[in-house]
């Protein structure tokens, strides 16, 4: 399951700013009343159902905190648990458990909402062929988590950035006269191995877009039965995205339009965080 | 209005950490697309009525994009906007304009959707003397910024982070043997300006921490009546916060047993994006 | 001319790191002997013919040193100069020029011997149809100045790195088991805005890439009547990039095969410094 | 054999930041095609003969990408390799092996060739005496890298920065008015450990130099009888460096001069990288 | 102990730093006169007598330099020593040993200093019940340290910085209008786990701040006598702090007036150093 | 007076470190009690004679933190102030000021104290034709800026670090096996502008070195009578830098030895603050 993989060298500097941000100068309260030899064993539990993201982020914040630590994921990214089922224990030093615990526990949360959310519109599309799609609507310093997340839940990635695919929209088209001129001018600056995708709210710029060689179309804020003639226009000559206005209610329908691909920002811009508890035991000394 | 001060230089890391994960190697599509000559006028309008939190920071991330743009706020942060009102305006290249739309958009929609979100909590509780507050559930590197927005919505701060505030929970209490050692302990070690909170669960909690000199009690989960009769435990005594399981449905019904404060987590960890957009006008050349 | 375009604010750790390793804890010989109000007049002149890039990298250096120095450049990236011509003055306090002037050109002379170099295989090919591409052959640390030079030079750029484009080499395929199956994956798991390209050295390879839905392939290192073979397969069907081996002897013949692309890492990871100096003229104080 | 020593934790940072400007948000070829468990073995190879530089900085990008990895060099830098000879061999996850190959023959391919070329130059002047030296003129960023790689092929390293050596030049000689005010403010201001160097093109300078009290004195561009001249006149009272114009063609005549030292700046600004190679063998699972 | 507790991942970018402005580019004298076989032992002596700080520090300063030494404190943190006791080894490759030993030094002596100058203030004022503070008067950089280093020596730490505590001095009474204001705006403002101080001079002010609500009171400057009189009108009612130039000589007596804490610049803006040194013994090859 | 330059791009990074980690979240009580316009004028006063160094990092502290703010120094770096004499004003608003105060007056009175200790040793050997020396023996992070206060003082700078001059100690030569070696092992590797000193107890260690070639010799510890010795020996044949124990009591009875240089560690790394304060009167609105 290659989707999984999550380089961590490249989130490093986010994980030590979150440390930083939260221990200040250091955890008052624990320093005050945990003595450096208590040693317990800290067990993470999901408060309701989801789709767990960000172990090994997780498991890093702890080891950065107290290296003496020891974390074990009791399931996998990406894996469904139910309300009340054991994500992972972390044991070792108190003091580290309880310092590292809300950053751990703000990242664990913040990823698997994104999944979990993701997960539901991959099944609320289930068996139509279409797949769930990012955007690049992220909270600012987690792209490369949230995008992450999304593909723990099912879902694959538009786009990291702004330079790694083109996207003409309304203002790019605006700017430079015409679709076929912006296109035109897209093929000839952008690297070989990008497709170039247009931006499109009614059928006319859908047919602009096909005849000025778009290999993608993005099918802009439209209605169900413009959707459907739209993609009857593209079938065989550009891919097609739907975007804009997509809630749980409607991404069925959206899907049996026949698009090829549905983007809903609010996967990464709004998700709610998944409950997850701590729940800490003494072992010694 | 001191609140909606932002020291802007603590988190020019982010700022420019945001920028660099979009623009990667360079905003291919509009260099494709967009002559350097163009100039334009980019509209930021809302979507919804809401609270706006961040213009500061997408003042910032035009300039540090494109310096020659000019950024002017229609609101400030704090303010109440209505739907189809205009925000702010941002004049100059399109490159800059396009090139930092997304990002700018990112940092002011997610702000401002928790400034949002905290607004309503506060309306909900006018005229009980209660204060909103947010916790330390934020998402990573964000810190700084969503308490800043929690105040642009009316709310108060809890405690940074670690650092800069005593709350013993149960895990130190278990660790320090119980709940006098634990108060004890960081009277002794805490700076002489931090106030020491615990958080109990049971009225028996409340009572052993208001003996051992808790100054502030956090009232964990507690159903209303038995948060009545903490509240009344404590008056004169120590500050009481109720935590846990708020919404926007029983906040009233919390405040209104007499609490101090309300802690509420979902402000920066689930709050929604507030709906913004920009739009573009040609000016030029 | 939009590829002329450089982002200087994702090039400014670069920029100071370069300045720190020069000026360690300052320039002893210009403080000892230059007094702080003698000012001059610094000329950088080309004294070989070739095609300037990284003016505004140069600036930026004398900027950063000493921001009261004024910089102006007397021809633009991309331009062609003789031996002799002048490229840009600096003017103000002697100290910064002579502080900041290594720095400053040791960015313009790599930079452009990098453009001046893809110039000469631009010329070469010219009316070819063909476009000269980089590869990630880079220095390390100079990658998004080094494909900025490339493009100064008419160059066009290959993807920017690992994240950015699907490029199937012959060690992807050993680990997939068959060029099918790693495209298959690779279609499966890439955003769909990239195109997959496939690495083949002979002609059996070609065709399977081709069956397998390849969209470019990579001509690895073919004799000339071979390349013209796998062109006339690919023709209509995928795009075709020639690697391995080109040299300015050979590149035309190449380019006349009927590739569309001809990838050099020589661009990037050998080109000869242009020999640019600065000539320095008292004026003040 | 000290020379050789290279500080890893001194190019750390240049080293995180080529794999992040190569990894980008992560290898989606490898990631598509490769799975989590395959593993195999890389053997870098040398398709030229050459001297070797760099392998540390090699094994550390294994290593940060992927610290499974385990790496084996085969030869030691400053080596001499042959045509076809192994370099180092690196076991482990291919995932791993494949994403940070490119970052890591950047480096060795880049530091190999400055030390091949130094080597070169070395062996010229075989015999009498004189030492290789390198300048200024370093690739931004790859200072003391490349002062590195030039150890390794047998030269010495001119000062590292603007800080750690006093080497007064034409323009300083003006602004101070005099060779001797010159020389004798920079005597005052420098550290007394610093030698004072001073740059001539004309016997006359030589001559006013020596006087001021300069310990070696930098031969600028002289011809070879001019030079003889001037080596002359130093012989017992200052150190001599040749420098401006050297080429393998005239390096030994000018090594005949008597010189002390002969400064190169191509050795930095323009080696060609050696041609090395990863091959890669699955082994399991 | 819980006081002695230091989180090195926050100090971790000072030490980089530490390291790279004394090593540069590597150290010379070492490189050129130590094999790098040869091992040792350094044995790091108090020459005089005072209380350690820093271990934890030094120990990292000799690991990131070299990963092959070994350190071994003989004391801990807060331990007095004696004039000629161990206090450290470290045991590895000598050039290791050298290359680091100033920098771990510097830190060892600086902290040490602090840490001895505390304790001779703390045992000046034994058995009154007096708690020395330190301040924010710190050397740049230093903070986290300085205020360990200060725990270590038996005294307390003031607020860390600006936003952890609320002291309200002359300035922004006068910019608030009264004592008064200042308080309540305080009070409105800060998180309701910091207490307010207020900063008073004359007992007018002493009085006006415990009206307005003050939680504790900065006694700044004042002699014995009025001293003592404002400890009786706060006794009950707030927390004293006396401050301001106080000394060795002076502290008892300032100490008997019955404030609860003094706090003291000099601690950590003018200690003397601790009188450390590393002696080496050659142990191999 | 070209002693007194300052690179400020160079400690720019240590600036705004000592912001952050005293702003931390921001200055609460000046946010909560100082209102957004009132306006302002600090003068930052001598409460003691002294040797000013550093305003133009007070300067910049208070730019970063607020730049609105005007700074204008009343005295330059280097020039001798009367207690009571103003040193700098800062005008603007008072926010600004009141949270940038400490950081700036932190370098300020750091800086200016080891500029005024400097001062006192350079006046006491007035006349003698010695030079005051620093050592490495800086607290970590301030190397740059505390040599930078010591040539303020009047006194010169002995290495900066490591990499840019020789100095064998008894350990180098221990580890080489003789003081010839040693020596002839540093020539042939340190660049050919760094002079070799080595150090000395004994004068028959003198005399070793001198015949291997030292170009200075650090005489260590030695009485004064042994020191006139030394000196005697040296004369002609090598620099003579006296070393260890020096204080304010001997140092001119070491400057009468015929000693050329004197260094005293002391200098910066146990220098007693300049007392400095700013005193704030508010101007507006």
């Amino acid at each position: 399951m290659p989707e999984f993989y999550l380089p961590l060298s490249l989130v490093d500097d986010l994980i030590r700013a979150a440390i930083e941000e939260d221990l200040g100068a250091g955890d008052l309260t624990t320093l005050a009343t945990v003595g450096p030899h208590v040693v317990g064993e800290g067990e993470i539990v999901a408060r309701e159902a989801g789709i767990v993201a960000g172990l090994p982020v997780a498991a890093r914040v702890f080891h950065v905190v107290e290296p003496a630590l020891r974390f074990e994921a009791a399931v996998r990214d990406s894996d469904h648990v139910a309300a009340g089922a054991q994500v992972a224990r972390v044991v070792g030093p108190v003091r580290g458990i309880l310092s590292a615990e809300r950053v751990a526990l703000n990242f664990l949360q913040h990823l698997s909402g994104i999944a979990s959310r993701t997960g539901r519109f991959v099944e609320l599309v289930a068996g139509s062929g279409v797949r769930i799609l990012d955007t690049r609507k992220t909270i600012p310093g987690m792209r490369l988590l949230a995008k992450y997340a999304v593909r723990c839940g099912g879902g694959a990635n538009h786009r990291f950035g702004l330079s790694d695919g083109i996207l003409i929209k309304d203002n790019h088209i605006a700017a430079a006269g015409s679709v076929t001129t912006a296109v035109q001018r897209a093929r000839r600056f952008a690297p070989h191995l990008a497709r170039i995708e247009v931006e499109a709210e009614r059928l006319a710029q859908v047919e602009e877009a096909l005849a000025a060689g778009a290999e993608a179309i993005l099918l802009d804020n439209m209605p169900l039965d413009r959707l459907r003639e739209a993609v009857a226009l593209c079938r065989g000559r550009a891919l097609t995205e739907a975007s804009g206005g997509i809630t749980e209610e409607n991404v069925r329908a959206v899907a049996e339009t026949g698009v090829d691909f549905i983007s809903i920002g609010a996967l990464t811009h709004s998700s709610r965080a998944l409950d997850l508890s701590l729940e800490l035991r003494l072992v010694g000394p």
